[in-house]
Parts: structure tokens; C-alpha cells; sequence
């Protein structure tokens, strides 16, 4: 195995740091790491492995390597993903700029890698609620058959970046002293309020969050029609996401039925024994990279129906994990 | 209209102290409040229209009156319920005791206040996660038929009483501090976290509070066998209750019919511009008597099915005013 250099684009950000603190927990095969950021932020020394690495400004001669993980945001990726592939490199994108161009793979490992051999240099990683979503959907969806998918969405705030982070700490001290602290990040106050609003809405009223979780999981199961509908809402919770998914099925089955079949899964964890108050909590997913499935129960509105509780890390099993898990993967296929 | 000896049971409790405010507000036309708690709790003096009433222990005794509301949890209606009612008092019991017994009806005024004409002394007072959802289903169901219903609820601390308020704000002083107080009240930590269960679990892994959604739901609309489903969450919010609702009707509908019928409902408030970022929030609706809807929109994962955002002020709406609607419709109708 050749040892890579592999750039970071959106080094500083909260999945850039991410991305640090997974490659070396799974002692990535690099010889050279190059972290890459805005110009503000640029300078900044970020450790990885004992050493601190300085922060550079974004620039096309810099994205010269093997591998590039772009987490700058819609705008980096796509001034400068496909010219980063035409000098050479592999990238990972998180932005959502190319997930659903019908010439890159959007991609979860553990879910539809195949996908990643008509590649043309660019992989896009999906968005952080529809990876956890689809890790659980999978094993149902190719064993029973989907017929309809609702997922309501409780997502933390670190996956609107370090601002939103700060907003609701800020925001929680002003309130817990009596105090309102306006909103600046978001259109309304998050500290102990809930907002059912991510991104801008479109004409049926869907926001666009909601449209990534339906599409996205739609191209990933590759399942164009597949009935499915979502609503997202943030929660004020630091980090870890949560979804309550409602999965019917073609065929019939029994919970047991589903409970093997997702337990049989890599990056999935049952923790589904409520009665002794056990079931995936966001705080405690936090630092984890698998996808905790619990409180699964049939739901008897309907037949072929049942309930999960499905929570994830949202910026590692959501983000950096999910995008290094695609790097691994195109080594092991000999791209990289 | 003869003026009315109103006792409320639980004065000092979240929902007795809203009782006071809310029949001080509407001016409810009685002639004297007594106010009983336990023993633990007697001695306290609360104001109500200026005055302090001093709350007493409550016993047979002092439930001599015309009109008593019970506040007192479960323990309290079930050991004197029924004895007031023999007294002479009518009864509107906020606990769960008796919501489920044939003989007593169970009252949201603004959707089957018919079902009074039969009441025996008793009347109980639904569950707060149940009255703002059938407030938003009652036009749709009435107009259009339910053919099934799939609520998430977002639920705040108030709704386990004091204790549980002051857990979340403890616990989120202690977090910002980066210290961590045990859980006292909810088996987990709430402050900044999200606890998948309200009450104990069935066997089928239904908690308590989703038990009692669907059931009381199913009373309510007097529809025994409505299919429905609900999954109950626990929120980081002191008060304020939200509801992610699926309604999926009998006959065809446009999203404008659905406006008009929710719009035409008294009790229901539309706040459904989400492109100008309005939409219903818990924050928002504290202290307000109405159910908040917004978020309307189709639900493309299958035919005749709509989204709803339902929120509203869990201690009010979802308690005291409904309660205190229910005494005056039995006003209207010369029961008092």
C-alpha cells in the first residue's frame, strides 16, 4: 500500500477537526497531511499525531495530492472539486453541491460501495441525517423490500458549524440568567426551543433538508420512486442526531426478524431494551462511529410497519467517518 | 348564573398554579377558591386576584364545594374522586385515573363537548400530548374522515411537573460549567440530550405516554378502531409542547380546504408561512390558549396524507384552560 498525501479543504471547521482526530484514531495510511482553509482562518496550527500542522489558505496549486477530503462548504467544493480531480487527486466531497450529479457515486460504505466503481475522481459523501438513516434502512430494504420510509429528524446544532455551536451556548446562559440573547445564526432562538426549520423551503413547503434525506437515500438505495417523506427539525442538543424512522415493508416479518438482521450489520449497535431504560441517547453516541438502533416496535397503524430510534455522532458517522470509510474503501479497490 | 365554591386539588403543583392564573384571566365566575394540597405542601399562600389564599391539606372534609379541579396526580383522584362527587361536586380530574372508564367522558369542549350529556359527576381531562392533537385532527376528521394518524411528539419538562424543571435547569447550568449533575428525576440526563421515553414501557414497547395518546385519541374522536401510532420524546424545552403529525384522510383534499377547515376551528391559531420563517415554536406559544398549526403540507409518500406542526402551551391548552372550558360548557348547559 502506497502512503498518500491527503489534503483537507475546510481544515479548521467542525467536521475538518473531525477528520484530523479520525484519520489518525484509524492510523490512515498517509505520508503527508495538508490542511487547507479559508484565508481567515488560515495560520491557525491544528495537531495530528503530536505535531502541529499550519493551517494554509485554500489555493489550486495546493490541492495537489492524492486524496482530498473537501469540508469547506457548498462554495469550496464546487470552485474547486473537478479542477482538484484534473490535477490528479481522488476527492471526497461533504458539501452537497454534487450528490445528486448522475456521474458521482454518493456513497456509504456500508451501504452501496459498489457504487464507487464507475467513479470519475470525485465521491460525494452524503448529508450527516441521510447516512445514519440509510445504514439502518439497508438491511430491511434488501431483505424485506421498502414500501414507504418516514423519518422525523431531532438534530444537534454542531451540524450547522462552530457559529451555531456558540449560539446555543450563548444563547443558554442568557436564558438560564434572565437575559435573551438575540438570534444571529439561526432565524429564531434555539436555547430550549425547537426549530422546524433546516435551510430554505421550497415551493411545496419541504425544506431543504428534508429534500437531501428524501433524494439522497432514494439515489443510495437506488430506489427512484421510493415513497418516503421527512421532516427535520432542530433540536437544542450540541451533538448527535436522532431519527424516528417508521419503515413499512413489502414482506411481512417479525421484530426478531429485524432485529438479526440489523444487528448483523457493521456500523450498527442494538441498544433496545427500554424497559430497563436502555435506548440510543445523543449524548452518549458522542465520539462513536456506528449508528445505535433502539426502541424498535411494530407499529400497528398499519400492516408491514414498524419503528426505530436511530442516533449517530453527526460529525463522525455523519460526516468524517463516513467520508475516511469511502477513502479505505477506494484503497482496498486498488484507486488509491 | 349563581356564583360557584370552587376547590382546586394540587394548588401548588405546575398545572394548580396555571388553574388559579387562567380562572383569575377569564374571570370564571366564582364565589369562593379553596385550594388543597398535601400535607407537605399545605401552608403556602397564592394569590389570586389580588388576595393570598392560604393553601390547606386536603382532606373529605374540605372537598365540600360546586366545583373541584384535581391536579393531584393519580393517587388523588383515585382515593377521592368520586367521593366529592358523591358530596355534591362536580369533578374535572387532570390525572389519568379514570380517562379510559366508560362511565366518564373525556372532554375537549371544542370537539366533543356533546359527550357531557351523559357525565355522572365526573369528567376527565385528557392527556396534555392528546388535546392539541385532536384539536388538529377534529375539522380534518369531521370533514374530510381519518384514515390514519402518525404523531412524534417534542415534548417540554413542564409536563412532569416542578422537579423536572428544575432537573433541566440544574443539569444545563452544571453542562455550561463542564460538570455533570447525575439524573435525579429522568433515568438520563435531559439537558441538551433527548430521553425516548415518557412513562413505563409495555410489552409491546409502547411507553405510557404513546399509550395514552392513541387511546384517549381514539375516545375522544369516537373512533375505536382509528389507526394510529405515536412515538412520545422528551425535549430539552420548559414548556411548550410540538407535535410532528401525519394525517392521512378517507376522501381527496387540497392543502387550501385544509387551511380553511383548521382556520375555521375556535382554539386554533395558523402560523404557516415557513418561507418568512414562521412557523409554530414552543418558545413562542407560552402563556397562550391555542394550538399553533404550520407546517402544512403534502406528504408525497403517499396519496390523501398531509404534515402538521402542532404546538402548544402544554400547562394551558393542554391542562388548566381545557379544563377550566370544560366547567364553563357544563355552565352553559345549567350543570352548574
Amino acid at each position: 500500500m502506497k502512503p498518500l498525501r491527503v489534503i483537507i479543504v475546510g481544515a479548521t471547521g467542525l467536521v475538518g477537526n473531525t477528520l484530523i482526530k479520525v484519520l489518525e484514531e484509524r492510523d490512515f495510511p498517509l505520508t503527508d497531511l495538508r490542511l487547507l482553509a479559508t484565508a481567515q482562518s488560515a495560520g491557525k496550527k491544528l495537531r495530528f499525531k503530536g505535531e502541529f500542522i499550519e493551517v494554509l489558505p485554500v489555493s489550486l496549486k495546493l490541492l495537489k495530492g492524492d486524496l482530498i477530503f473537501f469540508s469547506g462548504g457548498d462554495n469550496a467544493s464546487y470552485e474547486y472539486g473537478w479542477k482538484a480531480v484534473k490535477q490528479g487527486a481522488l476527492v471526497v466531497d461533504n458539501s452537497s453541491t454534487f450528490r445528486l450529479s448522475p456521474e458521482v457515486p454518493l456513497v456509504v460504505p456500508e451501504v452501496n460501495s459498489a457504487s464507487l466503481s464507475n467513479h470519475k475522481g470525485l465521491i460525494a459523501n452524503p448529508n450527516c441525517t441521510t447516512i445514519q438513516l440509510v445504514i439502518a434502512l439497508a438491511p430491511i430494504h434488501f431483505n424485506l423490500g421498502l414500501s414507504r420510509v418516514i423519518v422525523t429528524t431531532f438534530q444537534s446544532v454542531s451540524g450547522s458549524g462552530r457559529e451555531a455551536v456558540e449560539e446555543l451556548k450563548q444563547q443558554s446562559i442568557a436564558f438560564l440568567n434572565n437575559y435573551e440573547l438575540p438570534p444571529h445564526f439561526y432565524p429564531h432562538p434555539i436555547a430550549f426551543n425547537l426549530l422546524p426549520q433546516i435551510g430554505d423551503f421550497d415551493k411545496e413547503g419541504y425544506s431543504q433538508e428534508e429534500l437531501k434525506v428524501i433524494n439522497e437515500t432514494r439515489k443510495i438505495l437506488s430506489v427512484a420512486n421510493l415513497p418516503i417523506t421527512a421532516t427535520c427539525v432542530r433540536v437544542p442538543v450540541f451533538q448527535g442526531h436522532s431519527e424516528e424512522v417508521i419503515v413499512e415493508t413489502q414482506k411481512d416479518f417479525s421484530l426478531e426478524d429485524v432485529k438479526t438482521l440489523l444487528s448483523n450489520v457493521s456500523g450498527v449497535k442494538l441498544l433496545d431494551n427500554p424497559w430497563k431504560c436502555v435506548y440510543p441517547l445523543p449524548r452518549k453516541v458522542v465520539g462513536t462511529n456506528d449508528v445505535y438502533i433502539g426502541r424498535i416496535r411494530k407499529d400497528n397503524s398499519a400492516s408491514r410497519s414498524l419503528h426505530l430510534w436511530v442516533v449517530a455522532d453527526n460529525l463522525r458517522v455523519g460526516a468524517a467517518t463516513n467520508a475516511i470509510k469511502i477513502a479505505e474503501e477506494l484503497i482496498k479497490r486498488g484507486d488509491l
